[in-house]
């Protein structure tokens, strides 16, 4: 089936990205990297929605929404990765792909965020490799698709 | 004291009720569930309220606003249920009697669903009974009221 | 299928409720909790029969005995409850549907009340609601019936 | 209050004491301990029952019907005092003294024995003092009665 | 020296066997069971008697009774593998060969079973293997005798 | 550096307190403790801004908007203090000195509120000294300003 | 061999008894204690010493001044139960025999309470019995003496 | 009740503050810290009486010799904090308020520094401030005197 | 099927039988073993191969050679049992019937013998019985074949 | 710099692909894999070594020999991700960027294939995606050559 | 720099050295290991100071005292070794090497020998090699001198 | 006995000493620590055989090998020490005196550097004393020889 629309979900925080921590997060901005996943999939016109929310009700809501309007999703839950079982149980609902992206590698770093609440219902996780997994996300998107 | 108005708390992802998972949580929609809540009530004379929301700050604050106003409650936090000490610190704060509905028996299924922080500050806990449970849980509380 | 038969099914200690910590279990005596299943049974047509035993291999023996004589179960194992991994293998050898009740809301408890060895093997639960419990286990069991 | 009389409990596989590994255990029988109570607790005009079971329910049995009966107890719980919620909450139930008795010390022991499910039910412990230790629980018993 | 009688002790549920969960048990009887042991006995002349009971009091009780009536023992104490100290302290009091049998892989299966508080008192253990485990475990007596 | 303004931020609940729990946290409301904290801050010509939310997101996003406007912060979170890593991360990106103030002593509670996700954050931490703490975390701010 | 003469040994705290939480520890003060144990001694010919330390030093000093100059000890090393290993060492050393006393029974206290760094090396333990508890100690050791 | 005489109490090693660690400890001498104690309370016309000691038994025979002697204390109790139970005990046979002070935020550091055994019996603890933390912590025994 | 072909696989220092710790695993060799094993399946002309290796490598690919070649296998794994995820796999690929032997009972030593990462992937286990251990297992692959 | 040479690394098992668990690990044999490696590398003029062992030792050496001739590797170590610190000491003498792939989501498989003991040395992680993984793993490390 | 004076530092109990369980600890006396010490030591021109204390406070002021004073220290803290953070802090405030000697090997015996909370503030741990541990200290602070 | 005969035996990666983590381990190489040693030997007239491999099996098998031949061992298993017990298993089979040495502290390290599996199968242990700590091991053969 061919893939047509994506919806890229951000987690608490990441608004900030390329004023915070750098040396961990990397410089590149939100828009930077929702740019990269526009362009990565306008090479396959696919359409690409996204949400950035700080907030738990407001990420749940959004992944409602996009059951029956999206094909796929990528996300980066930030913080949320590692406690909210309710994004887990939103997730669980959605029908297509998802894959997680993180610019770091939780692993190496803090115990807390070695916990991930959300490994369990998506497809694939691309962690570690900066703004190039959101590119690469859509690669594995649009391989599968 | 005769009870004269309850309100009905549903937590995250449970507007899904009835389109998600129904080997796990049956088809009957969240409407259902108030419907068979307001069908009991009704017999007794009660009003029932009711709040579905993702958000946990809408819960807490949906909480607060039922003090002095209505006089029991049946909650189903869904996944709040088992990390938000924060719905735990309103519930503590409401006076009346507080019934905990689960669709399914969360002890029967994964590991993160064992642990219920509300447990703690709850009257009664009705679980694994499907819709049912609702109609139990006000029959609980007409029993006490 | 219509429900003809239940058997209520009382673990250790129980024949003292009523005189053990009312503060804790209410001044109910395990006879009252009996005439409570029985009256709303009657009121279905459904016989009722009951056992109460402070010995582990007689409460399993009865279950086996129960096994294509009644339809149903209700059982409070008490103590029996937090170990007995003999009575989880007897109820999972019995096909028709069983009923958890507790008194009192085992979660706000000591420690080893929280851990149910049951749990996983019956299909609903209703705890915390007092004599209530069994009136809705009842009703839970017709429901079903 | 006088102190009238005392009953007597030992758990599982205390029957074999004097037979059943004697470097832990001593060479004294059950019999022989049974004795020393009797004994001691002659000098105090006080009667003395006994009761031994490999059955956790005769167990819970016979201290439920000490209630009324007995002044106090003395018990040696076997194996039972490590996993028997069983019998704590029967010895909840009881509203007299009750003195542990241990021959050997458990502590020192393999790591299943130095968890006592009766400890926070018993009002003292007498521990690796051999057929002393029931003296000793007579004289206990004796100075609070 | 010869081995001349051999009892063999089933724990609580194990009379159900053939009846209950035969994708994991098996469809072979107790009585199948036995069959087999006094069929592999009465080759080498060896005596069999068997207990089964649902009571670990009974069982306790039984292994007592064998001491110096029967000079090796093969026991399946069902559930009460996983928790009865009661059984271990009587095992530990049997001085001639113990061998464990389990029809199915214990550590195969759920967490509870993975425990076993019989290990270190019993010589052997033969696990997995259904009905012929118990063949073989008379042939281990035998060789061992 | 002159400290010029301060974000005073409050977690789930805590709009009410003087209603809930004055054992635990006693009389004062939420306005006293802003006023106190008006009151000290004012003699040092400090402007004090402040926010209240059950929403987990909101006080996300008020911490963001505090960067490069507020020189400092007092934080009570309330049971997110618990749980919320998405506050952590946020307080992470802020600049100035953060002072979380808890009106009782939370190591002295239940344990989950022995768990702080905030703690590794802070500045400093003021705890079970009630209203007075704010009055403290005041002059700390302008002490350290 | 006759018992000539005993080290009682008292750990931190103790020399408060009397005035300090009488609820938990009784009225009793550290000379009662000696007193009972002198009095009960004296009836056997046996010379009693004490110490009563705060200083986890000076009691393995104690201890080991006492090898060969006393016969046995009571000990109730206070706080330093749960923690000292150098008390626990000391303990070692000595070949008498060691009996130990509480005067509550720690398992029925706090946490930290339950875990015992001295059992091990200890010959008998009598805990809850209050003052009795160091008459009962001097029967003890008089008895194995 | 007017505050007349306050003790301050230092655990081991903090004689040395100042020379070890200014990183983490800062720059200021004990000395220096009791001073600002000194001036906080001359201010509201309190003395100060201060110990500091390596010994465990010091410092419990300085917290009982205060009793009745001073109406509060300031306790920085340094590694003790972390496993000093006989501390515990005599800081809660003081029945004047005490709070506690920590120059850096242990919770921010080793693991072994995030367990406090004497949180439990302190009114109010004041962490990561520096020397500011002592001028605080008068201020809070002046404003609860 | 008719069993025509088995493995019997030794892992690492089990080439030193007979010589090493006879205590413990008595004083066969491993061709003693090795030799039982053919004895045993010679009388159902069965096959053996087998393979001793202290390279975990060389047994995953002796066992990975083994698909299509032989019909069962026989295994004890030495001290691989307890930590080689590699073999685990390596038997998961494996179709035929595998038995596990050990000639000790791991239950009964060290606390790092009691796990066993292959439990889970083979159809039964052996253990306690010494070389009989080895007849069992051909019998045992016999009765399956 | 220009990325010249890939080292592709497998490590147990995994020369099973495509006949082992396709439920699980896909169809694709580890030459399919590798030539999706290589038809990758081939666009960007990247040569490609690669192996695959079941031994520890021959991975540890292949990745010392990889030193200086090599600039980057992608590495898929099976079962030793799980607890081959050997491995991880390997990798961390490397200098060149690591990816590592997994074909199947390890945290959404059993338990102890949550661990990873490699984590904390590697660059990037891509898991759950299949064969695609590969695919992604070079276009991740031309990206960041 | 040259290697002037060293300070030997001994903890509890081992004054008892040569008495004290010879069969761990060997029949050396403290006064035999000082000699051996200072042999040493003397054959490099390096004085050597000592003390041995069975109290905390004594030992952490006497490894003050060595500051600027003594170059380096042999340090045997005996049962402090396991508990001790008192000694940690003091050690990690003293500038020269340190090397940890043990007779025997803590990690053979008893569980709570295994954990050191001095390991992290030595430079090097010489263990199980009985009085020999000492020379070799020497050894190595001259070689490092 | 007079010592002839020394296996050095060195675990995976040690083969990288000296371009591997400087910092770490030092500049000596692999080479260099066997001159030291060589060296040290030679001055007691003792042959000195070295094996190093990254591969396991290898290591057991030189171990095995080494029995008969060498009089004793010195080993730094590397990463090995930390999960081999095969390692172990063949270290207990070897007669001989066997030193453990580290060049680095390894409980100054990461977590999974603090669990020994060899640690309760040696002699003696020294640690963190870089390559001198090969010189040391060899005076502590030659002492003990």
């Amino acid at each position: 089936m061919a893939l047509k629309s994506i919806l890229v979900v951000h987690g608490p925080n990441l608004n900030l990205l390329g004023t915070r921590e750098p040396g961990v997060y990397g410089h590149g901005t939100l828009q930077d990297h929702l740019d990269t996943v526009r362009a990565a999939a306008a090479r396959h016109g696919i359409a690409v929605s996204d949400i950035q929310s700080n907030s738990e009700g407001a990420l749940v809501e959004a992944i409602h929404a996009a059951r029956g309007v999206h094909d796929a999703m990528i996300v980066n839950a930030g913080a949320f990765t590692h406690y909210s079982w309710a994004l887990h149980d939103a997730l669980r609902a959605f029908d297509g792909p998802v894959i997680e992206v993180h610019l770091s590698n939780p692993t190496a770093r803090e115990d807390f965020r070695h916990v991930s609440v959300l490994a369990g219902v998506v497809d694939g996780t691309i962690s570690g490799l900066g703004g190039l997994g959101y590119e690469l996300a859509v690669a594995a998107l649009v391989s599968r698709g």
